[in-house]
């Protein structure tokens, strides 16, 4: 994996985002992936939201997370987004969340998407986001 | 007010839905708010999710909420929804968030709505929604 | 996997779970293994709420979910819950997350907890608990 | 009120912030309240993460929000906070949402909160919190 299309987000978590057990609510995590997710399209020139307009979108239709170790209140946080695997009509994601101060790895997980017209049909990724991808 | 045209809806504290404080995160009583409206609608016979297909949309304009007791997970909650005040463009409904075994009143809000039309435009309500609205 | 152990859950979709898609947004069905996880435990005696008061916690060492179709605003939705391995430090759940209506699948998944004492060891699971699960 | 004791928060709009009209769910502008209320306290040198260790708690006993504009997924937001007024057993904050490139504002709003001890007391708050709002 090439190390430079790695990108790195970085956010700071929210009271709203912690639960009972005092940690972040794991489903969150999955929230984040998709804030790196769209970091990820952006570090590369691609807008996410433009891709709908446009007619396509890209709705998860997998998603993995395995909980290593919690994330607490104003805790700042690097989410880590790369590209897993690429096809003509789907793309998988992989994901590192780790606290930045101590760079201690907190989460880490990947998603699957594939591409979809706006009727709701698997379709191709437009041209210039297969490009993209092939070379990350 | 007629106290027959106050709806009561019933659910469970969810995890999720709790903070690091170990109660209820504030802002999820919008939520159980919206919960209760969309009960209160359909207790006569309307369909929101219709009306946005008929065009109509029904956005929050203004939102208030006291926060008098917190609720806890699994706590069993009551949400009790009126109409407040009626318009040809909008509406105003009241709320209480009771804990269901105590009775106790955790919470008490109130959201303003307005009516919109699929370009964003402000309008009046569908006849029957008016209608319905006047007689609450 | 004996039937009789598989516990269904009934929601609504709220307006707040779904997102510019028109559709839950996939993050949420996780919040709802949660809700079909509490009232698995609910309707075998057990209240994990209580558990936490007693210093046993259940965090989410693991979560998995494959997202066959998608739910809307105010759909009624099943969620049925089982426990597919129990072991003495842990339990790992299914879930099925499908539409009240038609009875289609919507989303399949899976979550693993680990057991863990108030200070943040792994610790078995207590006895009565230990004893339902096998059961189950 | 001292222009210099405004505090800017910027983040950008979560896909899961978002909902079936396309745009940001309302419940959520008071999440987005929560993180400029922490980067006020953090900019003045307070943690509120801190202040719970130490046994103080700031909930939120009043909210309310005016939603002027919407906001869209991945438009950056950026959250004013202030002080409106400070008393020795609790504070309101005040707030607008604005669109960071047009400068719109899209929300403004309140919070009341009151200072509580870890047995759920109202209290006074902290002397160096006191002091620092009285200032602001």
């Amino acid at each position: 994996m090439n190390q430079r299309r790695i990108v790195e987000t970085t956010l700071r978590v929210r009271y709203a985002e912690t639960d009972a057990m005092g940690v972040v609510y794991h489903a969150n995590y999955f929230v984040w992936f998709e804030v790196g997710r769209g970091d990820w399209f952006r570090a590369f020139g691609q807008d996410y939201g433009e891709w709908e307009t446009l007619g396509y979108f890209l709705p998860v239709s997998e998603a993995h997370a395995r909980f290593h170790a919690p994330a607490r209140y104003a805790d700042v946080i690097t989410v880590r987004t790369w590209i897993k695997e690429a096809r003509s009509r789907g793309v998988t994601l992989g994901y590192e969340v780790l606290d930045a101060a101590s760079q201690k790895r907190l989460v880490s997980g990947w998603t699957r998407h594939i591409c979809m017209d706006h009727e709701g049909q698997a379709c191709r990724l437009p041209g210039n986001m297969q490009k993209l991808l092939e070379q990350a």
